[in-house]
């Protein structure tokens, strides 16, 4: 019997169903929340702020953060850019503070705050999170932000490519039907995910408002070595936790 | 363009998500509440109540109803019989009345009551529902009763042999990601369906129990044309609507 059970949760509104404070919970927001957020730290941003609430974001605007606000993948005028990962550019949030929220990810984040670790997953650190959650050897729920409460699929696929690399390992088990399902959908899929994924209503949804160009992008596995967690309400990087 | 959506909701800790009462919801609970009602019928019951709570199934019984009770699988004390299909014999129900109350699933038909109609699906009935839902030319959304609040397998893979059967007509369409989802697991699941099913929690469950004997017949094709619908606070048979 394995030590370690993963579960896969596809929609923050059954997080309560899920809810384990034991647990490391990979929050997933691949198109484009939690890329953005890795995307952000490989650029250099020392922290995040993850918000729920637009009025939240404005807040922190008038007290004269740089913010990142997003509803339905179009940027709030208030905001100082949007949430593509192409705008996180080294010459915004090297060694800065940014305040964010989006349509579903800030908020899932928040809402797995009181969990063990809060990690934030992408594609970008596939490699490093299996790492680290191997070395920390505890139970593992993959957090979907989906889509205004509903499941879909390209966080479901990240959490099936995830859990089935954690599976690898004799360590980890699994009696969770949607990690099975979640598995059996990113073994579909993978053999080419950009086409999959023109299935997908959040690509449709990106394309009609001229927003699909980084999906590639979020894409590819492996460009960083770096894990955003939560510490307090912020993020950092993992190195960043102890100091 | 489609005419009609079809969208599959995966739990109904998410109905309030897609909750269009213009559509004709399928509630699906196939190991075993929605099996067993439609198993009632091909025996000839008049009409099943579903009710939502123990207290409420005691106090049916209480006033001399026979009435199908459990929990997790287990027969409850006060109650005739419990869920498996082959307790609803035809010398129990025949011409009767029966009250009913299971875990997930007769909450999930109660839930739906404010629809155009709600219908009760199961693999025994399943070329019956694709006539009348095709017949109706409406919306549909495929309610999974789950377990606990969570997806389960064996309820999405039924609604994706649904969806995907009603999308071979040019009048249905989705842009809805879990009803992807649930047809690319029933694509890969139908080579060998019980096969696919020894992944499944709910079958572990049963198998625990010793109540899985049930399965091989819950995933039998179109035994019936019979279709429950609810009518009011109860279920009757499709052709009994009018009467």
């Amino acid at each position: 019997m394995p030590k370690n059970n993963i579960e896969v949760c596809f929609t923050p509104a059954t997080y309560n169903v899920f809810e384990n404070n034991e647990a490391i919970v990979v929050v997933v927001d691949i198109l484009r929340a939690t890329s953005a957020i890795v995307t952000a730290f490989m650029n250099g941003v020392k922290r995040i702020i993850p918000v729920g609430t637009l009025e939240e974001a404005e807040e922190y605007k008038r007290r004269g953060y740089m913010v990142a606000a997003e509803r339905d993948g179009i940027v709030r005028d208030f905001a100082d850019f949007g949430n593509s990962p192409y705008n996180f550019t080294p010459d915004r949030v090297a060694n800065g503070e940014i305040v964010y929220s989006t349509t579903n990810g800030t908020n899932s984040i928040m809402m797995a705050k009181d969990s063990y670790r809060v990690l934030i997953g992408s594609y970008l650190n596939h490699q490093a999170l299996i790492d680290f959650i191997l070395k920390e050897n505890r139970n593992v729920l993959i957090l979907c932000a989906g889509w205004k409460n509903k499941f879909n699929l390209e966080d479901s696929l990240f959490a099936g490519s995830l859990a089935g690399a954690l599976l690898e390992n004799k360590n980890y088990g699994t009696i969770c039907d949607s990690t099975i399902a979640a598995i059996d959908l990113w073994n579909e899929a993978q053999k080419d995910i950009l086409a999959y994924l023109d299935k997908a209503a959040q690509r449709h949804r990106l394309a009609k408002n001229g927003l699909d160009d980084v999906i590639e992008y979020c894409h590819s596995f492996d460009k960083t070595n770096l894990i955003p967690v939560l510490k307090e309400n912020y993020l950092v990087e993992l190195s960043e936790l102890s100091v």
